[in-house]
């Protein structure tokens, strides 16, 4: 539903939303006839949970589609994901939550190895330790010196590192300069089609000096950028849905994503009990929270299927103290579905539970995958419509047409 | 979804992907109370494969949307069958297995009776016999002689054939020739708005020489043209889902369609036997097999509940040779609904089953329809979603941003 239309039927109520987001929630058996990780955990206060909510199963992206964590979760807010993109050089200062401001340029950067011939021999520079990284980062950005720029060279992980170029009336609208291949060189920073302005001299000058002050390092002698991008200058979520939405989540690219459309980001600690702890400190100052778990995901991926369980009998072990404070409308769901057998995202339909007070529950007694699918969301409910109903259930949001 | 944004994603695997189609599967109980023609089928094969599949019901074109041949089809190779529409004359060129080359303009043919004055008197000439059809069609192809085009007239059943045109700078941009009503003269050709060229000046030429070769035939002595079109040029869906695809299909029509997409046609003989015997034989050569079994529709079409049934169970015996071959991915589902009850295609939602290793499995334990309205496919799948389904299970999609 288009993002406009929406906000025009919002109206105020006091009621308040909490979007309880369990990464990568939705799982798959890890031996045939066996069970999901979701159905394996003993999630009995979920299960109470579910029998006075409305379940389903929701599609992040569509059909099919596996989606990356910034998809899976702008759809979650209500953003439609193929339409609202984000640039990777965004989406790396997210992940490391760079804050980045209304007009800089973001870039991914890779160290790579040239020849003397300035021809590619590795476009990942062996793949680096961090360590390394930061020590090359620190020394780029001690020596890099363009008049009227302020330059930002920020570690990632390994081989990758942010590049940041601040400064007036600079635009993203830049090729690649990895080519992706070996044995060629470096491309020359242009413009895409219709662009202009000073960024590529900018960008010029800052690889010129890169490849000078790395010169004599090795394996790592120069960078490549790729995608180029600014912060998009999207609706806020803020200001759509009118609500006070707050951010709770341990991970930076989370608190990025959710800083990209205008939440307030919450101090918060590592671990689930004080993300619950958050929640109950600051649940007079919001009107929606946005509570993100990260660990099932990351057991998914190593592939170890009995401690995402872990993970989910923990948040339902904490699922009293958030309905304690008796908000009115709780979503459990996921942004995506990671099964610990593929030891990755998958395109799998994710479990979701909406409940309040007027959601009109079904006949679902247990929060699972299999049980969800004769749900009253449906089997696979685009996820983009879930907020929409999070505000129907909260009031919030005034009759269409007469 | 789009192709193009699909065809983004698409990654090479050497998994093998099976697509069994039973022309118009879906059914409906012939007694009030009663089962369906696949619930009434003793399938116990499919029913093992369906403990380990998704099911579900999938829609072709949309809800209430009875599907020709054409729209059935290409929705389930993932084209949007309402933006893919195929010109009628292509399509007659599809229904007799007329290899139509790009360039080539092709139209659907009446032979009808006009009086003195050059008005229509029948449209269809009493519906001649196919037999005279022959006769007259090869009376006009060695009597047509139309400087630097080669004609072709092909005959399709009753009064129906098939024109092709081909020669350099033609194009399928004319309004039709058949008035639609008795009592007028054919129209005279015409360009649709904004085309131009020589073929008005062809199309006029061969209808002058059509009525001189026929005067003295009797009723069929003049014709009319509809549906004049050009082969479309659509993305391939080799090329789009980068697979190596092949057609087994007993009927002309299906390969046809399967060609006009980039697949390769396999020989094959009439039975269902014959079919899986090809696909056994060309298994090593190919990652994606469409195989089309027909009489299900046709039973369907003459109202034969019972022939219905056997051809399902008789597909369904077939199934261990099948499986045997170790296919990665296998769907099986139908073009439409094509009911005994009502003795053709209708609107009702296609039964779907989906078989891979990390398809996530539902709790449905029998191929029929209502059992499928259960599980995880859903209710109402769109079907050209499917084919993205079976890429995803195949793991041969990319995920969708970072």
């Amino acid at each position: 539903m288009d993002l406009e239309f929406v906000k025009k039927l919002v109206k105020p109520s006091d009621k308040k939303i909490v979007m309880l987001v369990m990464d990568g929630l939705g799982g798959h058996p890890f031996k045939e006839e066996g069970l999901t990780e979701l159905e394996t955990a003993k999630t009995p206060n979920l299960d109470k949970l579910a029998e006075k909510s409305i379940c389903g199963l929701q599609i992040p992206v569509g059909n099919g589609i596996t989606p990356g964590s910034g998809p899976g979760h702008l759809a979650l807010f209500g953003y439609n994901p193929v339409e609202y993109q984000v640039g990777r050089g965004v989406l790396a200062a997210m992940g490391i939550g760079f804050d980045l401001k209304a007009d800089d340029v973001a870039a991914r950067g890779n160290f790579c190895t040239i020849d003397d011939e300035g021809k590619i021999l590795d476009r990942r520079a062996g793949r680096i330790s961090t360590e390394k990284n930061k020590e090359l980062c620190k020394k780029l950005c001690e020596n890099i010196d363009i008049p009227g720029i302020e330059v930002f060279i920020e570690t990632v992980k390994e081989h990758r590192f942010l590049l940041v170029l601040r400064g007036e009336g600079l635009t993203g609208k830049l090729i690649d300069t990895d080519p992706q291949v070996v044995g060629e060189k470096p491309l020359e920073p242009k413009f895409k089609n219709s662009a202009s302005g000073k960024t590529v001299d900018i960008v010029k000058e800052f690889l010129r000096q890169a490849e000078e002050i790395l010169k004599d390092e090795h394996p790592a002698n120069m960078v490549l950028l790729r995608g180029f991008s600014q912060k998009p200058n999207w609706a806020s979520f803020t200001d759509v849905f009118q609500l006070r939405s707050a951010a709770i989540a341990a991970y930076p690219m989370y608190r990025g994503l959710a800083r990209l459309i205008g939440m307030d980001i919450l101090e918060t600690g590592e671990t689930v009990d004080e993300e619950f702890n958050t929640i109950e400190e600051k649940w007079n100052d919001y009107d929606f929270f946005f509570l993100h778990i990260k660990k099932t995901d990351s057991y998914g991926e190593d592939g170890n299927f009995d401690k995402k369980v872990s993970v989910i009998e923990k948040v339902d072990s904490l699922i009293p103290r958030l309905m304690k404070l008796n908000p009115d409308v709780v979503v459990v769901t996921g942004d995506h579905s990671t099964p610990a057998i593929l030891k990755s995202h998958s395109w799998h339909p994710v479990p979701v539970l909406l409940y309040s007070k007027v959601c009109r529950p079904d006949k679902v007694k247990r929060f699972g995958e299999r049980d969800c699918i004769t749900g009253g969301i449906g089997a696979r409910m685009p996820v983009e419509d879930l907020m929409i109903l999070a505000m129907a259930n909260a009031l919030k949001l005034e009759k269409f047409g007469a």
